[in-house]
């Protein structure tokens, strides 16, 4: 077969609905194999399985085989998938499409764009999608765009080491206004804690956050999606501050004299 | 009292040795607080507990309080500290000393270095301290080591957003052989997975690897510390990859035209 192999991952599990819409549009784009979580792993950041063992189960959706799931996070999926569950090499991963949005600060704690991250890593072409929402599912048009960027993705390759990250509106087709090239934005929760007593007199808690946007400009991914548009944002993990490398350098940095101390 | 609040963490576990030593070093520095993981936390990422409450117990070492044991992740810790815990804001998150380098493309999966990293979106100066072994536990020039930078981040500050990840061999104080700015290396594990059948005839799989180094040049932090020499590179979390934002407007990515497809 001719069809390009697209590994499918996701992180709120494989009986999520937007898994479903994701693999029924990539169908058109190529062969699509499913490698995702049995339960729901958000916020798991770049989490990895070291220290238990990784299961597999074929798991079946709507009376026909739909995919793997495994007893581990989204980037576990993808290792597992690449190397031992796969018969080739897939030639794109694609993970979502994620019920919340994936933008500024955020994207840290993502293990939707962990999944995609962990496809750059292996050396595979890689996208997260996501839908800007909690509650609405409407997932069709995002799950076709995602179909059009795959194609474009198979088309003209990316870099090394770097993935697109995705983030749809959640409206009908003809609400949205168009798609923009995008960079993460620096925008990040106010967060604090809810501190409760448990029905044991035991003190807990619970972490609550309320959106602040801090960043602003007409290129920022999370303005973007406010202003009804798709934002795309090329990400990679060289994390290094390479400006401040420079200004470090006046620091005089040595070993430490330990004999002064 | 005068002395700068250092918060410090790590993803070993409360109990860990190297948290010991940071502390204990850190104590010349500043009044230290401890808020770290109960339990061994290792390869979490950039993980925070959403979906569980948490819970907070004072912990003794040699017969003392030592610090607050949180049955989270390292970021959990540092959001909890500074949110509830501590009486004042910080003046300096520190973390580790982690048992085991965090270098390269390691730095995404690093309980160790997340935690600094919650230190700067929350707007406090954060270092990340390990020692690049897994086995030989010297921690006490790395301690020096974290006190003096602690000094030098104390009276220089740090850019918004900007952590020191600091990388430090396992060797004594005069076989170290210099101490070097770094960039983040490209260098990766080549990972497989051993497929094992358990007693009760079911497979599973273990993630395993051996390392493989890809890149090459004289800052790169972990070809520094193979030299005997202290990585140390500041790194940031705008994952924007600009120079391929540039290219990618070459791509004239529009909205999908449905319609057609």
């Amino acid at each position: 077969m001719d069809k390009p192999l697209i590994l499918v991952t996701n992180d709120d599990g494989i009986y999520a609905p937007g898994i479903w819409h994701l693999k029924k549009a990539l169908n058109e784009v190529g062969q699509v194999e499913v490698v995702a979580p049995m339960a729901e792993k958000s916020a798991v950041g770049h989490a990895i399985t070291l220290s238990d063992p990784l299961r597999v189960v074929e798991v079946e959706r709507e009376g026909g085989f739909f995919g793997y799931g495994v007893n581990g996070t989204p980037a576990d999926c993808v290792k597992l998938g690449v190397h031992c569950l796969l018969n080739d090499k897939p030639r794109l991963v694609v993970s979502g499409i994620n019920l919340g949005p994936n933008t500024a600060t955020n994207i840290i704690y993502s293990g939707t764009v962990s999944a995609a991250a962990e496809g750059t890593i292996i050396g595979i072409p890689s996208m997260a999608v996501s839908l800007t929402t909690f509650s609405r599912k409407e997932f069709s048009f995002a799950a076709k765009v995602a179909a059009y960027l795959a194609k474009k993705i198979l088309e003209n390759g990316l870099p090394e080491g770097t993935l697109l990250n995705v983030n749809v509106p959640p409206l009908p087709e003809d609400e949205i206004d168009g798609l923009v090239l995008t960079r993460q934005g620096k925008g990040r929760y106010e967060e604090s804690f809810d501190k409760r007593v448990d029905p044991n007199h035991r003190t807990y808690y619970w972490l609550t956050g309320k959106r602040m946007v801090l960043d602003n400009g007409d290129d920022i991914d999370d303005l973007v999606v406010m202003q009804n548009k798709i934002s795309v944002t090329p990400i990679h993990y060289d994390l290094t501050n390479y400006d401040f490398l420079e200004e470090l350098k006046t620091w005089n940095l040595k070993l430490p004299d330990t004999k002064q101390s």
